[in-house]
């Protein structure tokens, strides 16, 4: 006999919020390496982090109401490391190394807490920004978008039924497993989950991992998110961000100084990390500049990961780079993750096969793909291009560039600045999808 | 491995109303059998119904949000017999008599919708008040106290957590369940759920039915709620309340008249219906002039309800006015149903065992008795005395004057009137708790 489990019930119909982030690992494992970097190195440097829409057709203070917004942003500022999680941040091996973090930058992190927030309205955008110290704003980054995200799709759901909602996860669920399938033909294909920031919602993301881990086995190497790579034992992914080039060249008094910035960046983290860690991300000024101005230590280094030109012009300008610095780019590991789709992932694969080892961290396409699944037509679904930005430093305006001007950040004329500094070279324009 | 059903916990989460009422059938069932009377003899009387709140320190309108209350009666309103429902009313067996409901008076059901209703905010309290005709505001009576009982319980519990509600219904189930222990020791007592209208929620009350159900068997002859005798396959329990004198009362246009409305009501209703279900209820304008003044046949009738006096008093004045006018107590039914638990249910039955034939209607005390059963102490899911009255007929003051002054209604100055036409003999205070 079937009986009401009344308790649960009325807990079901009169919950007060269902918390999108319960834990602050609930983030991506580079925004931890980078806060030891940062608390290292620029521990009295602020940051101000801004939610930017690139997608402006959608107009986010409309679909989400302000008074959950503020709810789930207050609950995450009421988070704090539990004791659990502090022992496993000293106990677990990340990237092959024991004790990543140190003691003291742990004792640090064990008070940690967000910083306040501020929010207003404006032309059916939220303006969300986090000002404060660089150790304290960097890591609103990923909760606020992931609140943004989640919140976005719980209002689109809200007009579902049951069954309807039935459905919609079914699809959603077939749809993923239809995409493990194809992955799976490439037992050397390596991926790793990127989609934390994007994701439909935290559940979703979880549901999406342990498909890939069922899945794929050992080609799936592991998550960005923290979290789950705690809850479900797999290896924690990531290395390091823009909003490093983006803080120092910021900082940089000089366009001597902002010059040297990209490289000044890898110096910092060579003075923390080894081995797998030592990734270049080239692109925030542009990868043609970057790769033009390299002392030659940084062809030592163990990978790039392009972001943001097309994955095969992109990898191909880095091995290109790679031999005329006489290394052998199959002893080098390219990570793609910019949009990447389950046809761009294969096509890369093959086209790279052989020649330069390859990981692919794969994001929104992962975590948030509900495409044709809602059994009545959303666009509320729909992924949406939306990051958070460090937008100045020390109340000094930042830039990016990236190679693709559609994914440039920042003041104007301090982009017109950059560009003088270092070039427009291999800057093509592609509409960014997410 | 538990995987969290994402479809479900969406759905919980995002739920916009867990309507209370989810079928006209979600009533009393002596309202159909009055509706029916109401129907063929009074089809073109106005009756006006309000909510009287009598436990005034409870201040509803401070507990319960307005905005749900709304939505809660808004849908109400929605509601129709559905076709099942239809079938069942006309093919049932009712009182052990087939087609108690005639032909015409289903056709007209069939399209039944709850009226319009008047809600504002007055000193904490609200007034909620039904007007228009009475075959259309007498329906509203049992969801509207329903509703309201229950938003009070959910209000309550919004501060419980998962846990904290687990617990107190646990400690709840415990609580009835030692009841039914007691109850079973007197396998002869017969009881019957008249529990709606007060209930601490639909599903609770469900839960009671059917613990009864398991827990006396036999004992257990049935429930006032027409959707759980349908869904639970009990006995539908009820006969007339109230507003019948009242609403004959407020029609009498001269005391002569008011003197014999109580009577007239007994004629109307001996046009429709009989044996089990011709039952007195005899303190609208007090039982002892009910008894003073009552025709010989009313000794007839198969029994007495005694709804205001304490049950043995009145109990024992009905036996010795039926033992005056030649009657065998033992040949008749008493049916107790004011504000009883399980002490005064068992010295009644003790009391009068072998003397009479008796039945308990059990209401408050049985489908909201959450005393010392919360884990965090609060006032707020204690029973309170609620009712809904008719208030006047064709726009004329209704009054009730009762065996408990305190549980008299209406305007001071026609209370007077009636206390001299009725005489005030036996009536003696009692506080009222539910």
């Amino acid at each position: 006999m079937t009986r009401t489990d009344i308790a649960r019930r009325v807990y079901n119909h009169t919950w007060k919020l269902d918390p999108i982030i319960r834990s602050l690992l609930d983030t991506d494992f580079y925004k931890l390496l980078m806060l030891q970097m940062i608390w290292g190195l620029y521990p009295h440097v602020n940051a101000t982090f801004s939610l930017i829409n690139r997608t402006t057709s959608v107009r986010l203070a409309d679909e989400i109401d302000e008074g959950e917004l503020r709810a789930q942003l207050d609950h995450a500022r009421t988070l704090r490391f539990s004791k659990k999680e502090m022992i496993w941040l000293a106990g677990n091996t990340f990237a092959g190394r024991k004790q990543i973090f140190e003691p003291e930058f742990l004792a640090w992190l064990e008070n940690f807490e967000l910083p306040e927030y501020d929010l207003r309205r404006r032309d059916g955008q939220y303006e969300l920004t986090f000002a404060g110290r660089w150790t304290d704003t960097t890591m609103w980054e990923i909760p606020a978008l992931a609140i943004i995200n989640e919140l976005r799709s719980r209002a689109a759901m809200k007009q579902f039924g049951p069954f309807a909602l039935d459905v919609l996860y079914a699809r959603a669920k077939a749809k993923m497993w239809a995409k493990t399938e194809r992955l799976k033909q490439y037992p050397d294909l390596k991926i790793s989950d990127f989609g934390t920031r994007r994701r439909h919602s935290f559940l979703w993301q979880r549901w999406c991992v342990e498909a890939l881990k069922e899945g794929i086995g050992e080609s799936f190497t592991g998550t960005s998110n923290v979290l789950l790579a705690m809850d479900t034992d797999l290896e924690a992914l990531g290395t390091n961000a823009h909003e490093l080039p983006m803080v120092l060249g910021a900082l940089a008094t000089s366009d001597e100084a902002l010059k040297a910035a990209p490289y000044e960046v890898l110096q910092d983290w060579r003075s923390y990390y080894g081995g797998n860690l030592l990734i270049v991300l080239p692109d925030a000024f542009g990868t043609a500049a970057f790769l033009r101005d390299a002392p030659d230590w940084v062809a030592d280094w163990t990978g790039f990961r392009p972001d943001s030109a097309p994955a095969i012009e992109g990898g191909e300008k880095i091995i290109s780079w790679w031999k005329s610095r006489g290394k052998d780019p199959r002893e080098k590991l390219l990570i793609f993750s910019d949009g990447l789709d389950v046809d761009m992932i294969i096509e890369a694969y093959r086209h790279f096969e052989g020649r330069v080892r390859m990981s692919f961290g794969w994001g929104t396409n992962l975590t948030n793909d509900f495409e044709g699944c809602a059994p009545v037509p959303t666009d509320g679904l729909k992924a949406i291009s939306l990051v958070c930005k460090v937008t100045s430093a020390n109340g000094r305006p930042a830039v990016k560039l990236s190679d693709n001007p559609e994914k440039a950040t920042g003041d104007r004329r301090e982009i017109e600045r950059y560009l003088r500094v270092f070039g427009e070279e291999d800057r093509v324009a592609h509409a960014v999808k997410v």
